[in-house]
């Protein structure tokens, strides 16, 4: 499938079954964070998925590539990016799979089905909006909590899950408070941390969280991820998610 | 000061300062638990502390030989436990600094000043009371929460603690959501955390927390500490610690 490109836009090949993306050199690209909850998040043969705040639509092009599962949805407020994931989709030639929803999280158990998803999976912005000189600027709702914070993300989360269905997350420590009361508070329960570390030694800069709605309350630590090893390169195991070995149905 | 020793009772060197502790080798012997604890603990000069289930005696002991405390006050229930505690102070000529009370952390209200305490610290019993055979033995008290649960020490944490005040625990990562949300439901914000790895790219086995009393929200992981090294020896950092290096006013 051919699409038009604007002009601030380029195409990125995933390195995963040829599928490409779409991005805004102007906007928010994506990151690690993107490709770690793709790789964190469990999917399962047939599930029904939603992405949360998905920008350039990279989470669910990832689970589509990675998964079997029938129906991924990415619910995106900014109408330019939503409209840009679009194209994504189209792209790939994933429309019978993944869609993109123009919608506000915070209103989503209008436009999207209550307790009807296996899985939710979500990278919100991380940053207070506190300082944000231009809070119209796309970046900077990607970035920071101008149009829904973290307890939006978890509400909508725990609106949109199934009973025993899961949620993943990933986000900064500094908020773990946050995000395992809040967790607790919409009745999606911590069930697995895995921190990442820039290296082994270093306090961890990155903490994926899988939460099960209505899960009975017992929290696994996993192994801790290290992006580089002591050679400065990326450790064998950062590779291993990036070459996409650690993914699919589980 | 010279004590008397029960039968099944042993002095042990603590290899700072001369001090030294009386166990029971049929009770619950001190772990590195209580030395991790006793060196995470931030104790200013003058500052007036409380250990919660103090067993022995060992985390009032370490403060009170690292730091310049002015009073330091253990509380533990169990009767034979506590007079072997207060033994262990005497025998170290601490009687001016620690104290150790008969009481049960539940009604410690009614005993100690509400409010009135800089630090707090506990080594709790961390394991939860399913399939315990005898409830009155001393070690069952000590490791399973018979007397008390988590609950019990972060109320009574945050009921002593003053505002702006400290309370430094150790536990175990799987009871992590119940620390950080029963912390922020008393008030204690968990402020500070460092997990305990046996060694680096293992999930963690233990981990320290700092809350602060009417503390604002904003969570710091520190580096992790690994017990030991690839070679199989504890780590530097672990010598140092139990070297004593690196405790007192902070």
């Amino acid at each position: 499938m051919e699409v038009q490109l604007k002009e601030t836009e380029r195409i990125d090949d995933l390195q995963l079954k040829g599928l490409k993306l779409i991005q805004d050199t102007n906007g928010f690209c994506f990151g690690i964070d993107a490709v770690l909850l793709a790789n964190f998040a469990k999917v399962k043969k047939g599930a029904k998925v939603v992405d949360l705040g998905t920008g350039t639509g990279i989470v669910p092009i990832l689970i589509a590539g990675k998964s079997q599962a029938s129906k991924i949805l990415g619910v995106e407020i900014q109408e330019e990016v939503y409209e840009m994931a679009t194209r994504s989709v189209k792209l790939n030639d994933l429309e019978e799979r993944v869609e993109i929803v123009n919608s506000d999280i915070k209103e989503i158990d209008k436009i999207l089905e209550v307790n009807g998803y296996h899985v939710v999976t979500s990278n919100p912005p991380y940053m207070h909006i506190d300082g944000i000189k231009n809070p119209n600027d796309k970046k900077a709702i990607s970035r920071h909590e101008l149009k829904c914070n973290l307890e939006d993300v978890i509400r909508a989360a725990s609106r949109l899950t199934m009973p025993r269905g899961k949620f993943f997350m990933i986000h900064r420590p500094i908020r773990l408070v946050d995000i395992l009361t809040l967790g607790r508070k919409y009745n999606m329960e911590p069930k697995q941390i895995q921190f990442i570390h820039p290296r082994a030694g270093k306090a961890p800069n990155l903490v994926l969280v899988e939460f099960m709605k209505d899960g009975r309350p017992e929290l696994k630590i996993l192994d801790p991820l290290y992006v580089y090893g002591e050679d400065g390169n990326y450790t064998e195991e950062l590779k291993a998610i990036y070459a996409n070995e650690d993914i699919g149905e589980k």
